[in-house]
């Protein structure tokens, strides 16, 4: 059977796309699928797009994500250290870096992001701070100077921006968000609907 | 043991409500709870105290709302027969038809809330309007003149009111939503972590 890839459109700043993420690859990897990683900002799809406001301020939905995140995590067995209070991260640093390192090698980008990811949530390491994030880059054999550099490229920041409106496009609200066979689910929650429309693929 | 019952707090126009409702009745029974049927208005939770505007007019989230829930009930295995297109409806008629219930007999109205929910989603009856809503009042054993002047009572407004505020006081905000032993969760995809809850009780 031909690999379909899954799309897996996540904020490297979103509690919920680390545990989407170690979701769907165990999903994909059950049903014979790739997952193909989509950086995305919440700040452009949910606040410049949607018009809403950032999701902490909001009455009621902010004190909710506060108990809801350790607990999904604890539901999924993985490691819950973050590594900033309150989700108070910036996103440019690992989503640019990511753009930049797809653009060489998209496999190790994927791995490469897969442990950034892994290192902000269940690591307590920062990863907007650019030293720890190039250092994943570089573990991955990125070179450290070019690394250090793609943040600040405009270059680079265009990939982002192109990524974002691509994700935007294709109906992309939330993080995580999975295109399945040209169907959309949002949400690391909505993994057991994804396995069923896999069974049924 | 004890019965610890689970809160479900509902909007009768959330699409939402009635698969939540069909799971959390069939988890509270596998687990010798009963589920306590609580009415609340999305109108005063996600408009006024979030200050965010309506589901279906927010970019990208509309469209994903049409698409994901039919694809909700065939996951759940329930008919899908909308009253009306789009979730247009007033929630007021079955909600305060329900509140009135409830004051006369918590069994049979919760019985009754069930009906509705079904006529809704599952039968194609449209319970906002009021003659199909006092039709199963008036099955479940209320007294139908009474069941007609139900919604536009003062008093019966005010136990909506006072219902709302309650679900709001305690972070409720969507709907469905479901408080099991004092945690609250949000969305009828949260039934897998809800029997997990469950479990460890």
């Amino acid at each position: 059977m031909a690999d379909h890839p899954i799309a897996f459109h996540f904020d490297f700043i979103s509690p919920y796309a680390w545990p989407g993420a170690v979701g769907i690859e165990k999903l994909a990897a059950m049903h014979g699928r790739s997952v193909d990683w989509q950086p995305m900002l919440l700040g452009v799809s949910v606040m410049k797009t949607m018009g809403l406001p950032p999701l902490m301020e909001t009455p009621l939905k902010g004190d909710y994500i506060r108990m809801d995140v350790p607990r999904i995590y604890r539901f999924h067995g993985i490691d819950y250290r973050p590594a900033v209070p309150d989700f108070v991260t910036s996103p440019f640093v690992p989503a640019r870096l990511f753009c930049w390192m797809r653009s060489i090698d998209p496999v190790r980008a994927t791995d490469a992001a897969r442990d950034l990811l892994r290192a902000h949530w269940s690591e307590g390491i920062d990863i907007s701070d650019k030293a720890n994030a190039v250092a994943i880059a570089v573990r991955h054999g990125f070179g450290e100077a070019d690394a250090r550099a793609a943040p600040d490229d405009p270059a680079v920041k265009e990939m982002l921006k192109d990524a974002c409106n691509q994700s935007v496009a294709t109906g992309v609200f939330g993080s995580p968000s999975f295109i399945v066979d040209g169907e959309l689910f949002w949400g690391a929650d909505r993994l057991p609907q994804i396995a069923w429309k896999l069974d049924q693929a």
